[in-house]
């Protein structure tokens, strides 16, 4: 019922023009009817602040040379961000820590039978583009934290390289036992590759960049078009992640000073077996010599030529040899204490080093978070003060694998614990639709938020824009739901950036936000990524990047101001309803998957349908899943729904009524800032105790890619069924202790208005 | 009720070894007790004769050297077909028809801007092959039926030249307008290409063959491989056929003696603009050389380049003439005269014509009739006698457009309506799954024989071994019938083979036949479709040959001398129930979607999503379909039920007793009989009269596609919603009749036990 009324007022609200919802005479989420005015007369001149020409300046300052970690130009940028604060009038520093990133010492791939070719692993200048040629800065194209070796085998095409791409192997015969596999980049975090090779026998693993998933199949190539050529290498780090970011020296505690750190041989994280990235120039040799099955259809790219699998008769010898360097990182971190509630942090993060010269990736991001910070300047010198602490952070070591974020988060970890409401962060930016993914308490914030941005492009709020990109492009469901549901669904947090350790490790209640959709681009993590690139196929006007500022800066302003923390329950509990029904849903469609394929098996339907000439071998025969006990979940579910259908009577009566006594909020708002800690376990999940929260992280087997809900789901798809259930036990008993954390919360608020 | 008891009947046959099923004591499908046990002892007889060695030496023959329609070795094929029959003791001779055969006197494409480049238009000889250097006696390759034309304009390309790419062209803002498009073969009859082409005002028309399609994206090419390589070029027809097919000049009437014949000018079916087929190697340069925005993700095909609509700045010049010949096609008619019904006629063809050498299109099809016509001479030495007068034709003609067999039909079609109780077409063979198309009055019939062919690659039934292949590869509920259903089922008949003329023109039964799905193959229609690539991709060992002569000879015992005309209505029924449910889903889903799309239109979801930078246009709004009173069609649904429940009793009836007397029975197989014509009407569909089956028939804007109910169904489609109202009632008037008719047939079967 609830949701019907709510999808009629929306329908109603949508229909109005922007501005008239802007005026609307409705407090804002969390503030009172007095408060709202207030807080909507600052934000409107916030907005009005960041400008697009001192953003383009200081993209081609950051971005003017190569600066990744120990680079002399890293250092370079970390003081001039600083310097920059310190002009906005706000009290920063730099925070150092020290953290293991190897860099190339030695790197040969070459093909040495049937025919023979030598892998260039170069990217050449490119005439038209002005910082291309800065060779003696650039890293050379490589997979950070893949180990030392020395391996020659016959070569493996194994598609992305997930477990199901060995299972199609597995169907065609083919193992990668003693091999070297070549897989292709996308549809998981690069990580998962060596990793899952290594478990299946592999002794090398190459990863090259397919015309068909950022090259020419997209698009034209750079510098004609946004796209991947054919030199384009993509770099980035292998370290295993999903089992902890960070220095892998110092996994939970902060690198600093005289820290204990591990061995390098008894680190977790580096890869198993030697890793490589390669262009599609490179690729296109040793792909062409391969024999064997053709490979699958889902296997195929764009390089215009038959796709085997192999192995062999390509062989393959690979060479790799790091510098295993201790080097430090350079956090910028600005702090604006807050007046009347200076135990609350906002935090508010991006990164600052980059691959090569990074334009895209963080600049495009960092320069929005700048120019927030430099207008929160300017509000303080016209007397605003902000009640909570606002906290600006330019990561250092993101590339590597969150080094600056995850050790400054480890190092403060107590106190965040103790004061952090609300983290955000972004990095990169480009044109087109805004993107949200979170904690799902911060779901309705964010919409709210969304309405009150202007799209430069269409001049419609993001809000509004996002709906017809999903009434457009959605799935059915999201199609429907962009109509019928009053706010538009935010992802999961899944990892890739900064917010990693504030999320999953400390149970931060976390965003990460951009705008992104229309310009594809083939440059990720090469040394194409500048600001030519930028300039030319992105968003060469910087309106995105003032939309972001204004996006962000307006959530940290009204986080830091609210009178009420601005979390909402309703759409966490429909959230998690979703949740549950998938798992279900998961775990049925497992169960018939398995039973139907077993009786394939009886009765020999594998064996009728494989083909002689190019034979298949029948998949192993599985344990049916049994059912398992979802009442706990079901029952902390109801108990979420009660809740958070409470906290939203109070919250509307706040509205109705005058506010409350500050000590009153103080002690509500501290109790809902520790509501997302509630969905953390100290124990953390199983096997990769670093991740504590029980409901977002990322996949075990895709690394960027969420998993909700994952002791369980993640129990189900790995089938330890046995383990799954024990986790909806520790999932229902988080679940329950955050929905008595929100009825507290609500019945505190209930009575402030009394 | 009934499915349930027969699905679990099946499971049990399904899991007896094939010979327990063969010895059963169920009387066939038609056939008494006592006539069952003879039946089956002769077709056990006949199963043994189909040689190998035999087709291996025929195809080598009939394959060595070009015999498109018109050259001198299509003539000697024929001469050597006729002796064949004449060898086996049948009774044979050539009829000779007189049709309008156009081959290229000129051909010229080249790009003119802003590169140059002159195509080839030729397919090279290979060593290795040593037919494919006959360049003497080769077609050129080219477009029959095309029209002379000069042209020169700006290129565009359309992807597959659908109605639905139009459309997407038009929403990047692309007219075709004055142009000439570039068209991948595939995804239709190549005759719709340049039809809606030039609907959508193009000026000519080239179609090339994606390696996506056909080449290397599918595996190694021809002579490595079996797919096309960069010269292979598909010949092939252009004629409106979807209009009518066979000869252009003589619709409707044999083009034999003094007929009348249409002058040029006022043949429908010749194409409206000038077209010609070309290979990846030509259409490269013409592709890499758009501009314009990027092809939609659907469009873009396996070059290993960027593809872009354009319209130009690539300009092409295209230059084709024809000569305009009247020329002799041969149809080789071999007739055994039936002993009890000889006016019941069973009709069996594959055509004999290629556009080059034609290995597998058509020779691996002859082949199977030959021996199919070889062991039953044997049979008849040995003193068989059919029931039914068995008629075997080798059509010529077929590629140009189904000319020999279309002439055949419509010359003799007063006595095919009154006596031909099924036709039974194959045309090219292969390994793998036998395949049938047809009138669903057989699908029982299809499902009976198929239950008695043994698979030559996995020793089970060639049913068990479909079966299999539809559990694994399947769409959903595909996989679900295949285990629940008691028949599989068989498809319906559109175009592109000989069949046509028998089952859309003059409504009688049919069926089309063949074995495939484990060689692909990149010869069609080129000169590498030979004995070469045959025997060294495809059935070498021609073990599916033997296959498809036992399989289709089987039918052809069966239906010549069953008791019963083997005909049933229960099969049918139940597809008839299902082509009226996606008829209802297909109005549902257009008005939703128009529905839909109206309101994104009318609230401006489609500008908000156009990227400024590649702007698309908004789709034009259009009327929401109108509910059409499908009634008619239910209440014909329902007598249809009826009456095929009845016969299905009569027929049990049947089986157990001990037959009838043999003049009741010919009157009810008469009825049986005349059943399908009751499925046709005079007036044949709108705007296409020679197409009179009301039920199948090739879709107007798919070619070889079938749309059943087309009538109703493309009304529906094509927006002309007061027609599909029209349509159903005289869909259902049809099955009303045919209804009726089965009706009549089970009560005078029950008389007949009495």
């Amino acid at each position: 019922m609830k949701r019907t009324i709510s999808a009629i007022l929306l329908c109603l609200i949508a229909l109005l023009p922007l501005s008239a919802a802007n005026v609307q005479d409705d407090p804002l989420y969390g503030f009172t009817s007095a408060s709202s005015k207030v807080e909507r007369d600052l934000e409107t001149k916030f907005r009005a602040m960041p400008d697009p020409k001192i953003m383009r300046d200081a993209m081609q300052r950051l971005s003017a040379r190569p600066h990744h970690v120990g680079s002399p130009y890293d250092k370079q940028n970390a003081e001039w961000i600083l310097a920059q604060f310190k002009s906005y009038g706000l009290n920063a520093e730099i925070e150092t820590f020290d953290v293991l990133f190897p860099t190339p010492k030695e790197r040969v791939l070459e093909l040495i039978g049937p025919t023979k070719y030598v892998a260039k692993l170069q990217e050449p200048p490119v005439a038209i583009d002005p910082t291309s040629n800065q060779q003696s800065e650039q890293l050379p194209t490589y997979n950070a934290y893949s180990i030392d070796g020395d391996v020659t085998a016959e070569l493996v095409y194994v598609n992305y390289g997930l477990p199901r791409d060995y299972e199609e192997l597995d169907r065609l015969g083919v193992s990668v036992k003693g091999k070297i596999v070549i897989a292709r980049y996308g549809n998981s975090w690069r990580g998962i590759k060596p990793k899952v090779a290594a478990e299946h026998g592999a002794i090398g693993c190459i990863i090259y960049s397919d015309p068909r998933d950022d090259g020419y199949f997209e698009d034209d190539v750079f510098p004609e078009g946004p796209m991947r050529n054919e030199n384009g290498v993509q770099r980035g780090s292998v370290m295993d992640m999903p089992l902890y970011p960070g220095d892998p020296t110092t996994p939970g505690v902060g690198a600093k000073g005289d820290v204990k750190r591990l061995a390098l041989k008894d680190i977790t994280t580096l890869t198993k077996i030697p890793t490589l990235p390669i262009s599609y120039g490179d690729a296109r040799p040793l792909l062409a010599a391969l024999k064997g099955p053709m490979a699958p259809q889902g296997f195929r790219g764009a390089l215009g030529q038959a796709y085997h699998v192999g192995p062999g008769p390509a062989k393959v010898h690979l060479k790799l040899q790091f510098n295993w360097d201790i080097k430090p990182v350079y956090d910028i971190i600005a702090k604006i204490p807050g007046s009347e509630s200076p135990d609350q942090w906002i935090v508010r993060g991006n990164h600052h080093d980059a691959w090569v010269n990074g334009a895209e990736d963080p600049i495009s991001g960092q320069i929005a978070l700048l120019e927030e910070a430099r207008a929160l300047g300017e509000l303080l010198k016209e007397g605003w003060k902000p009640k909570r602490t606002i906290i600006y952070c330019a990561w250092d070591g993101e590339e590597p694998m969150l080094l600056g974020s995850t050790e400054w988060a480890e190092y403060h970890g107590d106190e965040l614990k103790k004061h952090a409401a609300l983290y955000i962060n972004t990095d990169g930016n480009g044109r087109g639709y805004l993107f949200a993914e979170g904690s799902h308490s911060l779901e309705k914030f964010v919409n709210g938020v969304s309405r009150d941005i202007t799209d430069p492009e269409k001049k419609v709020s993001v809000w509004k824009r996002g709906q017809a990109g999903l009434l457009l492009r959605g799935r059915p469901e999201d199609r429907k739901e962009a109509r019928s549901r009053p706010d538009l669904r935010i992802g999961a947090l899944g990892s890739g950036s900064d917010y990693t350790a504030f999320i999953d490790h400390l149970g931060v209640a976390s965003l990460n936000i951009g705008f992104g959709g229309e310009d594809d681009g083939g440059i990720y993590h090469s040394i194409y990524d500048d600001f030519y690139w930028f300039t030319h196929f992105s968003d060469g006007d910087f309106i995105y990047g003032r939309a972001l500022a204004q996006t962000v800066g307006t959530m940290v302003l009204r986080f830091a101001d609210a009178d009420l923390l601005p979390y909402e329950f309703g759409d966490f509990a429909d959230t998690i309803h979703k949740y549950n029904d998938e798992l279900k849903a998961l775990l049925k469609t497992r169960q018939e998957e398995i039973r139907d394929r077993n009786q394939n098996l009886d009765e020999g339907t594998f064996n009728l349908t494989s083909d002689p000439r190019r034979p298949t071998v029948a998949p192993p025969k599985d344990e049916i899943p049994p059912f398992i006990n979802f009442a706990p979940l079901d029952n902390a579910q109801s108990a979420l729904d009660r809740s958070a259908e409470h906290y939203s009577k109070a919250v509307k009566a706040f509205h109705a009524g005058s506010g409350g006594s500050a000590s009153a909020l103080q002690s509500i708002n501290d109790k809902l800032l520790q509501a997302e800690r509630k969905l953390t376990n100290p124990g953390g999940l199983p096997r990769r105790p670093w991740y504590q929260h029980l409901i977002y992280a990322p996949g075990f087997y895709t690394g960027y890619g969420a998993k909700t809900l994952p002791g369980v789901r993640e129990g189900i798809e790995e089938k330890r069924y046995q383990e799954a259930e024990k986790e909806v036990v520790r999932v229902a008993q988080a679940l329950q202790d955050y929905a008595a954390a929100i009825e507290s919360a609500a019945e505190e608020l209930e009575k402030l208005g009394r």
